[in-house]
Parts: C-alpha cells; structure tokens; sequence
C-alpha cells in the first residue's frame, strides 16, 4: 500500500481563474488529507503574480495566501532562479501556471526537465511555435520524455473535457476525420444574438458593443474579434490529431475587425465606428438567411486533408451548432468508429470557475501519475 | 526514467465488443512497444468465451488468438480457479471483463483483493446491490483500497466520456445537480422515429419491429422496452454522484411493455400482440404533440432530492434532448459551476467499436497508473 505522501504546489497567477483554483486546491487538498487508502498532503508553497510573490527559503506552507499575498513586497522571482526554487525543493512539484504569459510558456521546456510537472490553462505553450511544442513534449513523461507531466485541459473549452477526449480518440486508434465546432463564448454569446435561430437579432455592433457591457468580450474587443483566440485552440487541437501545424497564423483565419479600423489607436475608437460597418455584416445574415440558414464563427480542422480554418460559415437552423445557447461552446469529432453522428461536447467553455475546474482535475491526474 | 516492462492481460468474452477490443488491444500493444520512453509489453495470455478457454500454464503469450480460440478443447476455468490463475502470474495482470454476466461481476471484489485490476463495460457489477459496489470500490486502489484499480467507462453511454466527467465533476467539488438524458441506443432510435421532431413517424409497434429488423434492439425488444437497461445506467451515474440507490428496481422505472402482454412466451408473440396497443403509444404522441412538445424516454437523477427516476417525458421541439438523431444518446450535467447551460455530451452511446473504445481507453488509464 503507498505510503502517505506530500506533494508542493506552486502557482503563478492569482486573477479570475487563479483565485478560482486556490479555493478547488483548499478544497481537494483537503478531501485528499483525508483519503483512507492513501493520503496525500498538498502544500502550497509558492504564489505569484506578475507584481509580487510568496514563498519561504525552506519551502514552509503558505496556510494563509490571501494575506500573505496582500502584505508581500517580493517581487517574483525571474524564471531561471523560480526553476531552480522548484527544482531544489525536497518533494515532488506541480507548477500551477493560471497565467496567459508567453514567457513562463517559453520556460516550461526547463520545469519539466528538472522532473516538475505542470498543469495550466495557458494556450501559449501549445500554440505558438511548433518548436515549442516539441521541446515541451520532448521533456515530458507523457510525451517522449522522462521528466514532469503536463497536462492542459483548460486551454481549449475551458474545464470541458475536450483534449481529453481527443486525446482518448487518438490513443485508442480511432480515425479523427475532422473536428468542428464554436470554440469561443464571445463569438457564440455574439452572434446567438446577432442571428437567433428564431429569427431577431440587432446590429453587429450593438450586439459587440452588449457582449463587452456584460463582460463577455476582453477589455478591447478586437483582441475576441481578430479571431487569434480561436486560432491557437484549433492549433492545439490540431496538433493534437497529428497534424504539424507551424503556428496559429499559418493557416486562413478570418478577422471581424473591418481592414479600415485596423489602425483605431483604441478599442473606445474602435467600437465608435464599428457601426460604419454594420451593412457588411447585415448583408452576410440575410444570405445566410435566404437559404434558411444562420451564420456562426467557427473553427474546423479537416484532418484528412490537413486543412484547418476559422472564420464565419452558414448553418442550417437546425444544426447543433446553429441552436447554441448563451456563450457556450460546442465542439463535435467526426470519426472512423463514430460516423456520421459526431461525438459532441457542449457547454460553457470560459469563466473562472469551470476553467479552474480543468486546472484542478489535470492536477488530480498528475498526482495519481506521481504516486 | 522508468524501464520497460510487461503487463498480462486477460480476456473474457469474444462477441462483438470482444472482438472489437481485441482488435484494439493488438494496435494498442503495437504503439506501447514502440514508446521510446517507457516502452510496455502487453501480452495476453488468457482468452475465455462462455463455452471455451485459452491459457498456458506457464502464461505463454496468446499470439494467434483466432485460431487458438477456434482450436482450443479447454473448458473455462470456473471463477476461483480463473483468480488463483492470474494471481500468481509473475507480472501485473489487467482482466477485461467483456461480458454483461452477473457471476464474474460478482467475483469482482476477489479478483481486486488479489491485486488483479479490472476494467469492463459490464454494467451489471455497477448496477446490482450497493453491497457489491461497496465490496469493489472498497477492494480497489482507486477506490478506499490497495488492490487492484477497476474502470467502467463503457458502462454508461459506451465510449462517450461520461463517467470520467462526472467522476471529475464530483472530485473537483463541483455540486452535481441533476443529470438527465437519453442513455439507450434503442429507446433513443424508436422515438426519434416514432414522434420526429418535424412530424411524422410510424405506429410505435411498427417502429418497435423496424428497431429489431435494424438490429438496434435485443434479440428479444421487450429486454429494451422494459426500462431496466437504462435503470442500470442511472443507477451507476447516481452512485457516482453521492446518493446510495439501492438497485436498478429501487426506484421508479417505467416500462414500455403493457401489462396484458408480460405474459407472453416469446419475443415474437410479444411483437404480434403489441399493434393491439398502439392507441395508448398514440395518445402518449397527440397530447405532447398538442402542447408543441415531443415525448421521449429518458433517465433523469435529482441529486438534490435524491430523486430517480425512468420513463416518458415531454421536451419542448428545441430541447437538445427532442433533437437527438439516429441512435445516439445525449448526458446533460446540470452543475453549480455550469449553471443554467448544462454539460452536454452527445454520440453513440452502443456498438462494439465505441464500446471497446472506451474499455481500451480504461486500460490505457490503468496502465499509467501500474507504472
């Protein structure tokens, strides 16, 4: 019977989905101490942000980080020094990155080869260049490597269990045909409104303009409509099915931000002629609508023929895809075993507590992987 | 870096989801050999059917199970004997229990106790008495035991990852509060046929006798259209999410066979009989028909009111439930976290190759963790 155990957790980053995880980590440590068969202690000895950190010289557990955050006047550490922190301290280690942060992205090829693991909802790691992916999955146990584990559930759908499942597809050799489906809440809560299935719907730009005043969008828009986002999920994914994609703009993405406002020095100035544009946009939805269709934002991977885009596409009314709901996102594989009726998973894919959520089970996985 | 090494594996039953998995399994054994980290030795060295076995006394790898199956004069080993057997193999044994019979799910707790890890879509270990699901969860290492680990995924909705996520759900303290769905192949074929969600559809008897003729039901229908098939499934669901159900008999479970034709001798008297009652079936329509609604037979679990139940439900024509196609199944996780917009996942939830999907899926789990 394993022993009772202690595992550190560190975390970068204390902002929505940061907060939202310290209280699952509470939580889970504490069902976790408790087990029967195998205890196992979880003690956070490490929290940082971009302006400040918290940690002891002998690793000691931060049993208040709240406080102890708030009264700190340590900067964080820089990374070379925060991996040597980690890599010297006397258990194993999970870096908990709650961060979109290139640079801890950038490093994480270094964590795992000192043996500590990661798990994160960061889509930087996995989406920028595909030497990075490489080099992370070269280091890692689960990859082809001999160091920590990574996992990043989080990263497309938020805590909907879609790397997993495709990972599943893969693993037990299933043919992944294509994968399709709405991969941001703000693209779905926008055009949901733009173009119910019902028929209705405002002006593209008041719809923008409602999404960003009920906190569905970035603070600047244009960072939702650039369609980047989108981009680096299907990237991830992609990768994921087998394909070498090189980076998130090495394939067709279409951008909602007319090529005349590019130059808006302002997200303010932005949405204040975005209207100026409103026709483009009224023109596509009656099309759509004449063929008795709705027009949604979508990524699609076609496998098959190595072909991934993300853009605006024609639904019929009633496709799953068209009768989304709210900002939820939907994601369906289309496999060998499967067939014609996909595999589907559907359900609000951003927010810091269901983002958390994909944070705190891989960390559940890699823990069983550490016993 | 950890060395290779050899997992045994055994194999009981070679129907259609027998055969699929082994299928699987060999592809499966193929990439784990190759691994250039930790490459793995799967090796199967028992291979039982209802009426025959294959196994060497000194745990020979089965290298052409075909025809040493096809050849094989051997009995299987009664059950003590097939534990005492793979208990002393010299190396971690996994059994595949690809059957749905009540006798190897009852020695369950045996084989786990031995240290022997399970993984099976077989429901009935499950879905039994409590006594037994406590018996197995109280043996098994990931459950308050130090035996061997057991999966199930394939025990509700095949393939479809529906135990894993709930399982997640619960352990990363989110507050599961109702789970409802279609969690029948069949059922969710007939009232896609029989009340389409754009009009139309058959006689329910007829619809019952085009369900067989497809294959889509049991030899014998009145083993679908009784209820218990999904009962079982909400019984394991309900399990997993805190509540202590008795039996799959131990709440209300609706049954589709009138009461006048329980008696009958055969399938196929049952099948000439049923037209005799198709006005009941037909009123059931023309009042949720009347109400904008379509009728569909679906499990639902209250979890906040330890409530179960199975049976005919009106859902509103834009309901993701009224939409289902084909055969496929759909699980909505109504959740603290996920608030209004459930957790869905949707697909086929039968056939041999998604349900030993999931069963391989299982054991590539197990794997990770024998390491």
């Amino acid at each position: 019977m394993p022993l009772p155990r202690q595992v550190f957790i560190a975390v970068i980053g204390a902002g929505g989905v940061g907060k939202a995880f310290l209280s699952q980590l509470q939580q889970v440590a504490s069902n976790l101490s408790r087990s029967p068969s195998t205890p196992t202690y979880l003690s956070l000895i490490l929290l940082s942000t971009s302006q400040k950190s918290v940690h002891h010289a002998d690793y000691k557990s931060l049993n208040n980080w709240e406080s102890e955050l708030a009264n700190s006047t340590t900067p964080p550490l820089p990374l070379p020094q925060l991996v040597e922190y980690l890599a010297k301290a006397p258990d194993k280690v999970v870096l908990v990155d709650n961060t979109s942060n290139q640079d801890v992205a950038d490093s994480y090829p270094l964590f795992l080869k000192k043996g500590i693991s990661i798990v994160t909802p960061n889509k930087k790691a996995f989406s920028s260049t595909y030497q990075l992916w490489t080099e992370i999955f070269s280091a890692a146990a689960n990859g082809t490597g001999s160091g920590g584990y990574v996992f990043h559930e989080s990263s497309v759908g938020a805590g909907l269990p879609v790397i997993s499942t495709l990972k599943e597809l893969v693993e037990t050799g299933d043919v992944v045909r294509k994968i399709e489906g709405v991969f941001s809440g703000t693209m779905s809560f926008l055009f949901n409104s733009f173009q119910p299935v019902n028929g209705g719907g405002g002006k593209f730009s008041a719809e923008v303009k409602t999404a960003k005043e009920k906190g569905f969008t970035e603070p600047d828009p244009r960072d939702d409509l650039n369609g980047l986002d989108v981009a680096r999920k299907l990237t991830i994914l992609a990768r994921l099915a087998g394909l070498k994609v090189e980076s998130p703009t090495s394939f067709p993405v279409q951008s909602l931000i007319p090529k005349e406002l590019e130059s808006c020095s302002s997200g303010d100035e932005f949405l204040a002629r975005l209207p100026e544009f409103d026709s483009q946009m009224e023109s596509t939805k009656n099309e759509a609508e004449k063929e008795g269709k709705v027009v949604r934002f979508v990524g699609s991977i076609d496998v098959s023929n190595n072909k991934v885009k993300v853009g605006l596409e024609k639904f019929d009314k009633s496709h799953p895809i068209a009768a989304l709901k709210g900002s939820d996102n939907i994601i369906a594989f289309y496999t060998k075993r499967y067939g014609d009726n996909p595999l589907i998973i559907q359900g609000a894919g951003a927010g810091g507590e269901v983002t958390a959520m994909g944070v705190t089970g891989d960390l559940l996985k890699v823990l069983r992987l550490l016993q």
